[in-house]
């Protein structure tokens, strides 16, 4: 499976970061202000290989767990996904705080998060 | 950037899935079972091509939004990504609850929810 970069993580500033998404992807974005919190899959662009197994937070004093019961960017497809809450849409720029990417990271895909991702369907947005 | 699949979804009867992960990868299944919840990350291999608006769940009577306003599986990078309660781990066979695959959707990765994912922590792993 073969996948290109819908945009680039443009800028990061603590747990701010900005989205910038390609202009032909653009109009993707529509409506999307609707939403409060959104799900971020992008590249681990920096990471190279995997190990089967790894110290959690690459800290040998965490005891060993498989690379699928980790977080590990090291991984065999090696894409971050993380909920992020919304903050701005301006244009093909996207506000979000709590992306834990790199500049430069290539993003993969946003979708909005629904009911069923929480799997806590009375809380879901109430924070 | 290229991917290869690291398992398949396997059966599929109602709400509960196999995912059966490749034997050179199965390793990296170590201690997952400490794991109540996980972020499955599948290919929508019967999608081809996207449109960048689109009518939620495929309903014309549903506004149009952007495509990644929605989660529609023809998208940029057909990527699908569920949260799932795991019920079972046998050998490199995964039981999962809640995962909107196909059968015999390649899967792409498997992660822990870890608390910032929910982002409501302290609610985190109490259902």
């Amino acid at each position: 499976m073969e996948l290109r970069p819908i945009g680039t993580v443009r800028s990061v500033r603590g747990e701010i970061s900005e989205i910038e998404v390609l202009p032909e992807l653009a109009d993707g974005l529509y409506r999307i202000g609707e939403n409060r919190k959104l799900l971020i899959l992008f590249q681990f662009h920096r990471s190279e290989g995997f190990d089967l197994r790894v110290h959690p937070k690459g800290d040998a004093g965490n005891p060993l767990v498989g690379v699928f019961a980790s977080r590990a960017p090291r991984r065999p497809n090696p894409i971050g996904a993380t909920e992020v809450r919304l903050l701005k849409v301006e244009g093909a720029v996207l506000t979000v705080e709590g992306l834990d990417a790199f500049e430069g990271s290539p993003v993969l895909d946003i979708k909005p998060l629904v009911r069923r991702d929480l799997l806590v369907p009375d809380l879901h947005g109430k924070d």
